[in-house]
């Protein structure tokens, strides 16, 4: 591990919380080259939806390799390129009777994101764009302005100008409609809050702390959009791909998105970024938004196979099925450990576990030496992570689920031979 | 190619230059799926420095797929990523007295050069950073602001701040030193131009025209950067990776920058990036610049290959054997066809061939249907570019330039007969 | 008139409310060219609370130029720059309690609120400032960056950087407390809003419509700032110097700010502007900020006059008293005319009349033509505001909301006849 | 003096140059409480162009204060603004062929030059505006942007945005034409200077350090910005008023600015300030840029009078004749005192003698020890800045220098000492 701390930069993070060299993964299994075996409950952050190197993805690429099908390919036609785009628009737009138009764009979420906010600012001339409370969206500056958190930020970068914040669903209380709130400064002409280009959103808060917005929140979301001719943007990035039971995180709520932006399980496990928008809001000139990698044709190869969990709904049904047993499962943990105070809340396969500050990330840590890799979230790292594959096996499940029980039981005997100075 | 037009955003570019399917690719080789057959004098952008599916390249891949080594590993430490770091360590770093440490960004040129302005503005706590005209960094929000060409702006993006422009060598002419300029601003304390946390550039502008910076004003910039206490960084993505004859394209120059972008070919042809950075300036906090495929595990896996080939000279010396031919021949083409106004510039194996306007554009065209891929630059599209693999055989270097005469004789033969009313 | 058409800019506004060319003016009534007398209800946007030409300070400045004083002094130590410290320090701040260091700067409002804005900035080392709905503080740069009526903004100023804004007392409601609000941001690291320099506010807005800041919410917000160690500035430009019954108008509420703007009347009646500033944020180089006129020695001997409205209680006891008396009267004309929806709100000798869009305009209108100027506010002109001296006699104000009363009934009368048709 | 000390704020600044409390002036001459007299060379940094108290304009102002004129008159129609529009018409603009229309905005320089660049912006929709090297255009945040001293700004204020600077006449040495570089920038699109709403300039640069732009530098500006569709702003606040020995300083260049930014002297003393601006660009909505004391009556009865100078041509060649003077006498000066290294510029009545850093401003302080009030500029404080009123007489202007050669002497004479020990 030393080459780690000797030539990586001091940002480095996840190696400092999984601090083993990882060899090879399967599915929803990982090992070090110790050959120690971890359960895998972060699926990537959010990129391992199908698990790793599924058998499907890996045969596919390593056909392509083998018959020299073109890697890089800018934004050339391929042939790996048009399977995707035949796939994507067979499988997944046209039997939600979506008409998308795509956008490949640099193999990043935070490039998505970019993209979306500068083709709205373009169509619409107007600058404004506003976000969410514990939104996150990237880190590159035009992302970066529509994050959430100050972790992030430096007085130095100039970064806060051309977006606005507003509360999301839940972040005045349960009974505040944080719609109706943001109407108010939208009609009001002299409330500060300039008429934007766009609203983006996730619908799902992952780094935020697993927020999840009610239906009838998006559904008014999208209502107050369409009375004020703003654009609606929903970042899909995280909490898209099935992660909460459909492709899309929207389709529970029945909205139609002006822009949306996918990244991360799109590439089936391999970088890539797609911006998808309504025809009539295609107004690029051509090569107006570039990249060099945006042409990745290994992903475009991988997130062909990864597609076809959605021939039909059983990957859907899976996850609602895990999902609720998931729920289960973590409300029983948070009775079993009321000192430390836990709050579960999610929705398909995205969880989280509010728990009293510091628990989750020593319950992580816990975790960790017990053979499972679990991340947190929340501006202050206080809520535990739950993000497992869709296909994770449930015995699998099961098991990382024990080690939470286990960690949490070892913190919570930790804290007791504390207050009784054992 | 329907698809492609009735799916794809209008922002795709390259396609409408290249419209046809590509499949397999070889080296210098391309072919569609009806088996024609293109030379590569573009290299996927500068992706491409060793080539298209490099064998060993290739192999390395599959046996990485084949044992289900780690392909998705965010930044926690893998095998694959360590044999990179070792590598880079020990083939480029160490040989050439450079004691860099490495982040590891989201897998686009322009994440790097983000990272780069962030950390500069946060270490020195200054917000402005100088440019140049000309210069490309990348079209997110923050480097954007630091890419010359106005063509990929709009006023609705507010991404004019924190950023001064100052005339490139040659901008003002060739017997002007714009480094004496520049220094004028920054010794007058009533110029306008706040001492900046760095100055960015490239040592030889790709998408401005291929303009190469003298080694005298290099060496010039860095003193300059010295005196004033302000950072040096070298935006190497396009042009570093051996282009220019050695490794880092400013070894020619013996300066020794703070900070380093890298990406494009530093992959083997898969999306990968890194800021290379001197080790007092590692003063981020633990994942407070972060990126989902920063751990893009295939692509280390290709960066290690490719980087043995940095093992010995040999490469270097053919870079330099190679970029001597095609000067040579460009300039008998340039001799051959004066009425198109030609200049021949460039360095290593990045060969600029400026024209009349209009007509780079038509060569590019003419050779496409001739089976060579070239592309233009330049603010105008006014420049040739030559950008072929580092590794193409001479014969494919002869076969391209010959296509390349063939188009300009045949474009020539239009302009003649359109004079002569044929 | 025409030469007004003619060569003033279509900027011109009170010119058209009140089309007649004024000539003399004395205490609470101006009259014009042709003798028409008008009785002042507007007091110059708040200059005039002492009356338009008080014989006192009339009979100062004559004196003064008879003498020869200096009239322009840059920030020149001069004996009229002495007295009016002297005056400002015995009558106003040592009363008071207060020890602010007075910085005298360009003598508009809009420059005194960039000077807070910048100081705050400078001191705090922070570049975010929280301003609220419907606050107006100027129109130059940073001061239009904190006033929220979208109607003086343009895409093109790029004027939406570093300002966030929040709902003011009662913007939500009556039943919501929005200083709670305002903390949820705050405390959340990730809302967002970064901890601002500061938070400027008017605790009754002017322009914004007559919104009166409860006391106990103008305490909340004091503590707030002190919580989170934020600079508080009292932009007091129009209702400071006694509008609303004590100098200042933060005494009310007992709280000491850490800046305060003052402008308009504190002249008397002649262009000056201050920034009061606790001695530790006084931390300006010499010469940092500065301005032409901002020793203009005769607003000096005029504010000194001025000043001495204050050696005794009678002018805050008359406010009060005549305050009342305006609110009854209101509140009966209110009574008079439901159908226009009205609605009293103010504090001490402003007050405001919301009806029915389009209402107060046409009162404005119909009241000029019976000799009474008065002017509206609010973001759609929706609000009659009443804003006269201090000083005026009952019997003028008696004869003014009399044609107030007149107006409406007029007004009324006219809505009547249009729907029966006459 | 001690009440400046204990209350003002340490921004103060000329206080500390000239340290005496002054009383009463008259034309050249203050004098302070002592009875001591100085003569003026400093004219209130160019708003004393027709001198102190000139008797015409304080018995105008005693008239207009005696009959009760109105004072404060926001901007409402009145007889003393219609007298100024007036006679401003016919003495100024008619003769003169110029058609601009007038906008009177806040009585501050800085206000003016914020209204030029907002309704520029607004006109053109370009948020970009191009200022020069050593440019002063106020303090306020429009106006610093494109203010180039570094002393005014601070990282905290975020004000480095939306302005580009290029080198002023001579800024490169007397060799280069910096319009020929400008034009470099405007002509490439991928300078990163995009094209703005306008050029924004001085024509002699008064607090930049008596910089002088030759006319033949002006016509090729003004050139460029007709073929570039770019609005002329000429900034004549300090050096318009017939400073230069027309009224306008541009009038020596024939050229036709679209815009010109007035203040200081054309309230003849009191403050005042105006926007000129051809009819086509007074695209302004009623009220959009706004302030309260924009109809301040005493100044416009002040300036009405001061205009009556521009009657016939007796100023202009009186400015002419006694600039010559100052010229010679300067140029014998500095042939008196080489040791100091010392440079003469300037024009009409505004000149400039630079020396070895320091020299001036020890030059300063010696001249006010023996009654000579006259202040440096230049972004070092390099150059002594000669600007006397326009009305002078030619014994008071001998003195003065005499002064000067006097102070300069004794500083010879110190160092001489400092150097032979003694």
């Amino acid at each position: 591990m030393r080459i780690f701390e000797e030539m990586e930069s001091e940002v480095r993070g996840y190696v400092r919380s999984f601090p083993t060299v990882f060899d090879v993964a399967k599915g929803s299994e990982l090992f070090d080259e110790n050959g120690t075996r971890y359960i895998d409950f972060f699926a990537g952050a959010g990129v391992l939806n199908y698990g790793h190197n599924h058998p499907m993805v890996t045969k596919a690429l390593i056909e392509h390799l083998e018959r020299d099908g073109i890697v890089h390919g800018l934004d050339k036609a391929t042939i790996a390129k048009r399977a995707f785009l035949q796939k994507f628009r067979d499988t997944i737009l046209a039997p939600r009777n979506l008409q998308y138009k795509v956008q490949f764009t640099g193999p990043t979420g935070t490039n998505a994101v970019e993209t979306a906010m500068k083709l709205a600012r373009m169509v619409k001339q107007r600058s404004n764009i506003i976000a969410f409370t514990n939104g996150y969206h990237g880190l590159t500056m035009g992302a970066l302005a529509a994050t959430g958190n100050y972790f992030y930020k430096d007085e130095s970068y100039g970064s806060r100008s051309n977006t606005a914040f507003m509360p999301y669903d839940g972040f005045l209380g349960e009974d505040v409609d944080t719609i109706d709130y943001l109407r108010k400064f939208l009609n009001d002409g002299s409330s500060g809050i300039d008429l934007p280009a766009a609203i983006i959103v996730e619908t799902v808060q992952g780094e935020g702390g697993i927020n999840v917005a009610r239906i009838e929140w998006l559904k008014k979301l999208e209502q107050l959009c369409r009375e004020f001719d703003i654009l609606l943007i929903i970042d899909d990035i995280q909490v898209g791909n099935g992660r909460t039971g459909t492709f899309f995180s929207f389709e529970r709520a029945g909205i139609h998105p002006d822009m949306v932006t996918l990244s991360k399980s799109i590439g089936g496990g391999l970088p890539m970024a797609l911006l998808l928008m309504r025809p009539e809001l295609d107004q690029w000139q051509p090569g107006e938004h570039t990249g060099t990698f945006r042409g990745n044709n290994l992903a475009f190869v991988a997130a062909t196979e990864a597609l076809s969990f959605w021939d039909n709904d059983d990957l859907a049904t899976a996850v609602v099925h895990k999902g609720k047993f998931i729920e289960q499962e973590l409300q029983k943990i948070a009775d079993e450990f009321p000192q430390f105070n836990p709050k579960v809340r999610g929705l398909g396969m995205i969880w989280g576990l509010e728990m009293t500050p510091g628990v989750a990330s020593e319950t992580s840590a816990e975790a960790f030496e017990r053979g499972l890799i679990i991340e947190t979230s929340g501006a202050d790292d206080q809520v535990l992570k739950f993000l497992p594959s869709l296909l994770i096996e449930e015995e699998l499940l099961t098991e990382g689920l024990g080690i939470i029980r286990d960690s949490l039981q070892a913190l919570a005997q930790k804290r007791d031979d504390m207050m009784t100075g054992r």
